[in-house]
């Protein structure tokens, strides 16, 4: 019954003749996702600002959820007694949970790892847990995410060869335990599940070939790029993506762990990647730093406060079509929430519509010179 | 075309029977109003944390914007330029704007007080400005309410009954100088606006009936009750607002300003009050206290941390209709701005919900017993 790679099932829809971009397919018990696709990051368990019908109006297919603090709080057997995540928050469709490791590795100066897995105190109140390959399985299990991923070690970048090939090889033990003990246990939600594997090794291309090729013999319902968007240039990330789906079978999803901004996630399509998380569009817009079809603004500069247009006037979201520039700098200069809410919702809508617009060009044969357009108005 | 009185129609429906309780009509430019009639409080240009279609959907008829708050930030003639405070945040029902006299008194400890007016410094950035009768006038005229409050101020309490008298003249010097401004001066934004009376008087019924005669010969479209809710027992309240109550004209609305609880707007509609405006409702959620049809409950607390149910079951509003107490306590342990959205969402709809209610309980004849059930069962 919990197989993994016999519940997530993806179809790949169209190959783009100019570029590695793919349109595709993952069919979940909570619904289909049309992939590229962009997951927004619901930490802990809410999509900051916005309510679940908000996401739905803005196009949103699947949010992602952090294990790391819905463990901590408020807990995730808690959130098994009430269905689930999906049941908790009151969001049906599909959700992808990590596995805890990157949260616990960039929140926590005090960690240590061994082959067992990491211990760790909890930034909230310093108490001591561990998370083990298995313990993050049972609780992605409690939490009834449709996608679970496997604990890793997310390597910082820079990382010597030497610290990355060792730590490359416990990833990939911890990969096959994870299917081992995947394979044993059940939903208990009496829902299908699917588990990633998570492709590591830095920006060494024959780690990350190990990698790869080891991650395929155990077999997962898809494959993460993950020890990227950790700080290294734009280009070695390019490179090391590419070198990813090149080696990756076409017939799984392939996911860009943390990436990006709307250039980044273009230049990722472009290189064959279906799925994307980042906190960019949300975190940005509390930060008052929206994104439009002619590149970002900080909505807070004093060159706004008497502009009568929306955010971004070709944008049809519930902030566009009802609001001025003008008006929601004045939110944000005084602090108030609604704001937050506006250039969340603008944000959203923008980075849904972008992976959407994308998936219609793959579709139609224009992507390259639609996507070499934006990155290129984007640039000035 | 700016008399005051020809403006704002105040349709007398029904009086109770058993207490002083009336259901009316005011008719504006944007819109008709129900009383007994809560205006929830937008501040700032937005009633915090809720979107206008938010307000509609939770049954506001009126909100209250603050002349001192706008007119600092993001100032009364920014404001003008956007079609007034309606087009500025996309309300177009009636709004009913203070005098800016009791922020400059909570807010302020360096102002001084003279025949002309107020000067005092702005808590943003120290800024010295001064409110006389004729700028609050000018100012509520740029932000284009409907209802505008004239300049008075709002004695504390206690106060001596010197003062009390002192004040209470100067209160009415200005009262009958707004008038006369009110008559000279034109709405910017070519539309009805209302010019409303505020009865001062502290809590010495010779005062207020000074007060209440002389707005009276001066003659409003309406009549506030005024320096009350400063912090007087309740039974204070109750008695000068029955004064007051019994010796205004009954063809012209009342509005007690700045109460209160679920409780005290019971009380006070039954003392013949058709208009109310506070904070509790929001600022409470803000903080976590929500009221439901059996009493208010602090949602933060240990006790719903697997609580099932919503809010108040007995309530229809978004919040109780798709999340658990337990989720709600979660967002707001977990400082998420959703949680201050939802217990907002809620208290507004929870506090339209009770003057709809009087309102028809008016009307069929039950009022009373229906409001003194609930006032016993919250006292529980």
């Amino acid at each position: 019954m919990s197989i993994a790679g016999a519940h997530i099932r993806f179809t790949l829809v169209k190959t783009d003749g100019e570029t590695k971009a793919r349109a595709g397919l993952i069919n979940t018990e909570h619904g289909q996702v049309q992939t590229p696709i962009f997951m927004p990051v619901g930490t802990q368990g809410t999509v900051k600002t916005l309510a679940p019908y908000e996401l739905l109006n803005a196009g949103v297919e699947i949010i992602l959820g952090n294990t790391y603090h819905l463990y901590l709080r408020p807990g995730d057997e808690r959130i098994a007694r009430f269905e689930g995540l999906h049941g908790f928050m009151n969001w049906d469709r599909p959700i992808l949970t990590d596995s805890g490791g990157y949260q616990v590795f960039s929140l926590n100066a005090l960690r240590t790892i061994d082959e067992h897995g990491i211990i760790f105190q909890s930034h909230l109140d310093g108490s001591r847990h561990r998370f083990t390959p298995k313990s993050v399985i049972d609780i992605q299990r409690n939490l009834g995410s449709d996608i679970v991923m496997v604990l890793d070690e997310c390597t910082p970048y820079p990382c010597d060869r030497e610290y990355a090939a060792r730590s490359n090889e416990r990833t990939l033990r911890w990969a096959e335990e994870s299917k081992l003990y995947w394979q044993k246990s059940v939903s208990i939600h009496n829902q299908m599940q699917g588990l990633f594997g998570i492709i590591q090794g830095s920006v060494y291309e024959d780690l990350r070939k190990v990698s790869v090729h080891s991650l395929i013999d155990i077999s997962f319902s898809g494959y993460a790029i993950g020890g990227l968007a950790v700080g290294e240039p734009v280009d070695e990330r390019n490179r090391i993506t590419e070198f990813c789906t090149n080696i990756l079978p076409t017939e799984k999803p392939r996911y860009l762990m943390g990436v990006g901004t709307p250039t980044d996630i273009l230049e990722s399509i472009n290189r064959g990647v279906d799925m994307f998380d980042c906190v960019i569009p949300t975190r940005n817009a509390r930060n008052g730093t929206v994104y439009t079809s002619e590149g970002k603004l900080v909505i807070k500069a004093g060159r706004y406060e008497d502009d009568r247009d929306p955010i971004d006037p070709a944008c049809a979201c519930y902030a566009c079509q009802n609001f001025s520039r003008a008006y929601i700098r004045h939110l944000f200069n005084a602090n108030e929430i609604l704001g937050l809410r506006l250039a969340t919702l603008h944000n959203v809508h923008f980075y849904m519509n972008l992976v959407k617009e994308a998936r219609k060009r793959i579709l139609d044969g224009t992507f390259l010179k639609w996507s070499e357009d934006l990155i290129g108005r984007w640039k000035e």
